[in-house]
Order: C-alpha cells, then structure tokens, then sequence
C-alpha cells in the first residue's frame, strides 16, 4: 500500500494549427510538481500551493481539487488527501496549466491505488479540472499530458485517443504576459463554416498527419496551416503576424497559436534553431514593451513522469 | 521517337468516406485501355471508342479530348492524333471513369513525348476532362489513377498531391446500374457546416491517415465515419444503409459512397473476405430488382501502367 506520489505533469500544446480541437502534444519542459499524499479516512481534501499563482485552495474551485473529487467519488473507500503544488506553466498561458494540474493529480492518485484505473479513466477524471477552467470538458491537453507524445482525440465521447507517429522535432514558445480567457477564445469562434474551409482545413491535417508520420518536414511545414480558427483568435494575441513571419525566417517549419492563446509556438527541426527563433520572439516583445517568456524544448516522449511512490 | 503508346488506365475512388474532396485511391480492377497515335502533321483529333458506351467522338466534348487538347495546346509542334479506346469503367459508376480516359490520355502522350511534363503538369492537364465531366477541376480521381495507391490532395491550387503509407487492403465494390449525375451529387451537399461537424470530420481524416501509416486496421474502421457529405448524398442510392451494415456483418472494416455515387466500396482485410462482402452486396441489389456489378481487388500500388510503346 502506498500513500504518498510525487509526479511531473508537462505543458502541453493543444490545436496545432489545423488540429483544432482534435491534436495535442506534450512539452519537456516547463512542468509542474505536484506531490499527493492519500491516506484511508475521513473524506477531505487541502491544497497547499508553492508557487506564486494564488490559485484556489478549495477543492471545489481547484483544478486539481475537481479532478480528484471525480476519481475519489468512484470508490467505495474514503480518503484524507493533502496535495502540494509547485507549478512551474503560468496558468492563462495557453500551453495547458490546468490540464497539467488535472492530469499530474489524477495519475498521482492512480499510482497510489496501484494503477486502478486505465488511461481512458484516468482521462475522464482529468477533463472534470477542465470543465471547471474552462467550461469544456477536452480533452486535447490532457490527452497529451498524460500519454505524451503527439495524441489525436479522434472521439471525446466515447473517449478515443490515439497516439501518432511522429519525427524528432523541437517547439519555440513564446507566452507574452497578457490575459486570453479560454472562454473569450472559444466564444470569438464562428459556430458554422464554409464547407470549402472546412475541406481546406481537414486537408491540411491530414497533411499533418501524414507528415508527421513519414518524417516529413516539409510535408509538415506545408501542412501547418489554419484559415478557420487562426484568423479570428490571433485578434486576441499583439503581434501575432509578426511573430510567426520572423520564426519562419529564422527556420522554424511552422506553428500557431498554442491552445486558445496567447501562447505561441514553432515547431524547429534542431534545437539551435528553436533558440534562434524564440530570441527572435523575445526580441519581438521586448521591443513592444509587452513581458513574455519564451521556452525551447523537444516534444516529450513520456507524459506524468512519477518521480516519487512511498 | 515514339508515336503510338497503349496505356491502362485504373479506377477509383475518390473520397474515402472523411476525405470528402481530400482523399482517393486506384484500384486494380477495373481498367480502361486506350492507345493513342500521335504524329506531327496538321492538329487534329480523332477518337473511335472500341465500347459499349457511345461516349462523344468529338474532341471538345469527349473526356480524353478535352484533357489531350490542353496538353497539345501547350506545345509548339502540332499532330495529328487517333485515340482507340476501351472502357471497361462504366460512366456515371461513380468510380472515377472520367478521371482513368483523362489521365490514361495524357499520360499515353507524355510517354510518347519521352515524358516531357512532370506528374503535376499531367494532373493539370487531365483536370480538364474532369471539368468536361463534371464541371469542377478536382484531383481526388486523377491523382490516384495517375501515382496509384492512396493519395491526399493537399492543395489544388497550387497543385499539392501527397501519396500516403498504406497497408495492403483488399476492396469491395458495388455499382447498382441506376445514374446519379456528379452535378447532382454535388448539389444536394451543403455549403455551410457546423465547426463540431467539421471537427469532428477532421478527426476522422487525422484517424484514417494515422491508421494507414500504422497498419492498424482497427483504427481505420473507427475512423470510416462520415456525418456531413454522407447522411445527404446516400439519400440517391437505393439501400445504403443495408449495403453498409451487411457488408460489416460479412467483415468489412468500413466504407460507404465511392466518389459520388451510386457505387459503393468497402475496405476488407483479406481477399476472401472482400469476395464475401461483394457477394452479400450483390444479393441485396438482386433481391430488389436493381441490375449491379460487383468488383474485388486489392489497392493498386501502381497508377496509369505503360503497355505499349512505339
């Protein structure tokens, strides 16, 4: 029996240009820390956050807290459970905070209970944090999150995710620090589309697809296209146009909008290249006077790392 | 100096279920055979169809015409020309008979030019007997028949044709003898969708490309789902419903309308299992009466093949 679980939980990219809704991939880098200590008695949950994001410390208004709530409701045992979070994903930055809250949590608890649960529950449970951070139950973040990798939600009900092929490539990101509700984001979006647009777009991601499975970057850099989704929420993001055509020049092979905002990320054959295209990002900000951080990282192999089981 | 070349020129089968507009495949069986001669002498284009068919003889309104006249007209020589051709794909079925005499034409004249023009400039040229046809310039029947196997056409304009990894999988075919006109089948589609259509349609595209990268066969059967072109065009032939769902009962993966219509295709693992699916799609069609021919036959590796050159 177990009772305590530290795990690293990644940010992770949901969208990826022309995989609205459908596409997500994990991050190395940054990831928070989450450790869960779980003992058999009275039910109750505290939350104790070590770091400076003055998160909700009720569990009903806390990612984590929700997301554990509906794994704990499923047992027949009550639990005593104390969670410490170190995040290290700005929450709003749109490179999945809270799916990695929701998803670091849920595994955590899952290896405490001996891995009782599969990955498809575990994804369940996760999507109640999302519901309360955003209103939609996705699963495109935490999807990734958890198996790592690149991951396709081919279905949210029945839950289908599958995991793609893909070629070693490095993401630049770039997060300016400015507010973009995931609501605000999601309600910019026209409800209908052009059948054209519609069959343009499934194009592109089916180019993604592919090139991603034949390691194919310039397959993959013609694919990296969105004219449904990327038009109207880059409105939210300052400087949006300019920064994807200097990270094109400096050879990144593509990118967008990270998630809902404001995040923005490139995808990089090499590492060198991803540092020279999140300097050129930074240098953007800095010179409109706008805080960002960028980061550079490969696409994570692995979700939840656990680091620690006693 | 060549001035006589034969060609066979596939069906297929463009669509392929979510890959509305995007996606077709070339089949083995059936195949045109079309010799063209063609020597330098005053511009001139004859054509004797060796067929039940009665196509147009005149070049301007004949499919194989309209492509060889684009082709010639690109060309600082003139010739005279005699097309013998041989139909076996039956017009109007629905698996791309205009598309096999457009690229089987120019692509027996590229062979007696010692294969001036690139691929892309021979779909170019072909589109035009599409256009004859149907009155749109699209590449999902051409491209197959022309690279054979399964083809994405990832942009029309400029010209983007990716030939996809594929597994070896065997196809059913039925084509109930009754006519629906591609103008009509494209009429009755609607020009607006709802984004969660699409989405989801997007998600099926990804699913089936990753699925024939990653020979997963299961994969591609979740995947064969089509909520927007389908529901509406299977309203102009007789017993979709029926056709589909027995066709899975007798072991298809999936399927559904081949191109737009009347035929319709299954995908099958194995061979027996496609003579299976043919069999109980041709029962149906007997039992109400409705004249049909069925067809078995793996995806073909191979497009437009080369018989004869002189």
């Amino acid at each position: 029996m177990y009772n305590q679980a530290t795990v690293q939980s990644p940010a992770t990219i949901a969208n990826i240009v022309c995989g609205f809704d459908v596409l997500g991939l994990a991050l190395e880098t940054p990831f928070d820390e989450i450790t869960l200590r779980m003992v058999e008695g009275p039910s109750s949950i505290t939350i104790q956050n070590e770091d400076e994001f003055n998160l909700p410390t009720q569990p009903e208004h806390n990612v984590m807290g929700a997301a554990l709530l509906a794994l704990l409701n499923t047992l027949d045992v009550t639990y005593s459970c104390h969670i410490v979070s170190r995040k290290a994903i700005r929450p709003g930055s749109g490179a999945g905070s809270s799916a990695a809250s929701a998803a670091g949590i849920v595994y955590a608890a899952n290896a405490i209970l001996n891995q009782k649960f599969n990955t498809n529950e575990l994804i369940e449970f996760a999507k109640h944090g999302e519901f309360l951070a955003s209103g939609s139950r996705h699963a495109d973040n935490i999807a990734p999150a958890i198996l790592g990798g690149v991951a396709l939600i081919h279905s949210n009900q029945p839950l289908d995710i599958v995991s793609l092929p893909y070629p070693e490539l490095y993401i630049a990101l770039v997060h300016p620090q400015i507010e973009v509700k995931t609501s605000d984001a999601r309600a910019i979006i026209k409800q209908q589309i052009s059948l054209k647009a519609a069959v343009n777009h499934w194009a592109h991601v089916a180019a993604l697809v592919a090139g991603f499975a034949t390691k194919d970057s310039a397959l993959i850099s013609r694919a990296l296209q969105d004219d449904v989704i990327e038009p109207v929420r880059k409105l939210l993001i300052p400087h949006f146009d300019l920064v994807k055509s200097k990270s094109l020049e400096a050879g990144a092979l593509g990118g967008g909008i990270s998630g809902s905002g404001p995040s923005i990320f490139m995808f990089c054959e090499h590492l060198t290249t991803a540092q020279k295209v999140a300097e050129s990002m930074q240098s953007i900000y800095n010179k409109h006077g706008i805080p960002a951080l960028t980061y550079t990282t490969p696409i994570a192999k692995h979700g939840v790392r656990l680091t620690h089981l006693q």
